[in-house]
């Protein structure tokens, strides 16, 4: 299996549980009348990002990690979702956008050098599978996984299940 | 590269990062005149696991990942840890059993089928690629970021480059 293999589908598989979850959420708030923006901008702490933004930095680490992986263009997608409609969109056209990926364009990409900013002012130079190992895994499943820990705080009734996407 | 190196060493990082983790999490019980009980079964939610379970799950789907790849016996460590000082033990133990691997052991693990619980009375079969995107990373990713989140709600004065092991 190529290296495209142990990227673009671990993303995809997430992007779409993510998908899932804004559905449910945005149900959650319809049945039990909760204000939709309560729960956009919720936090599970005062000093952490809410829902809103860990979904569009989920998107980031999928999309400009595998843009950065096969030196292509790295995108950059300004946050405007102002709701869970546009939020929902922000999720389907970061997939399409990894859907435009062909596993030719990652060949030898875990072995060549990933250069990627790691700071106001820093750049950090590491191996493809270094890169994916240290940055942009680690990221793009924390900023899901909280997402989904700040939902189900939030009483809204989800499970693991829809974290792994099998629900 | 090897599979080796897209598996042992992304779990060995947040592995690590957990074990800072729970090192800071201690610490505030002190300083705070916290039980560290309270923080040891901290939940985000009545329906959601405790810390010391998020900790021990992220172990076990780290050490039992490396173990169904490489087709070795399945380790099953029984959760017993009663106190972050076990648990702490517990992260150290998966460390090096995880650290006992060789990248021989992956070589064309990827591609080869990989047999896995996936409920009481059923089993699942992936290749080895597959399973990791789809079940081992999903998992492990999860109950470490939530143990993170889960401690940040509490209070504990962390930020994601403790999660990624860079703080």
């Amino acid at each position: 299996m190529s290296f495209y293999d142990a990227t673009v589908p671990a993303y995809l598989q997430i992007l779409s549980s993510l998908s899932g979850l804004l559905t449910k959420a945005e149900a959650h708030c319809e049945v039990k009348k909760i204000q939709p923006d309560v729960l956009f901008n919720a936090r599970l702490y005062p000093d952490m990002l809410p829902l809103s933004k860990q979904i569009q930095l989920a998107c980031d680490f999928a999309a400009k990690g595998c843009a950065r992986l096969t030196h292509s263009e790295v995108p950059s997608v300004p946050d405007t979702e102002k709701n869970f409609a546009e939020l929902s969109q922000r999720l389907a056209n970061t997939i399409a956008y990894l859907k435009t990926f062909k596993p030719a364009q990652f060949e030898g990409a875990d072995a060549k050098d990933v250069t990627f900013p790691a700071g106001p002012n820093t750049n950090l130079t590491l191996k493809g599978q270094e890169f994916i190992n240290r940055v942009s895994f680690p990221n793009f499943y924390f900023h899901a996984a909280i997402a989904h820990g700040l939902l189900r705080h939030n009483g809204v009734e989800v499970g693991k299940r829809d974290f792994l996407g099998v629900a």
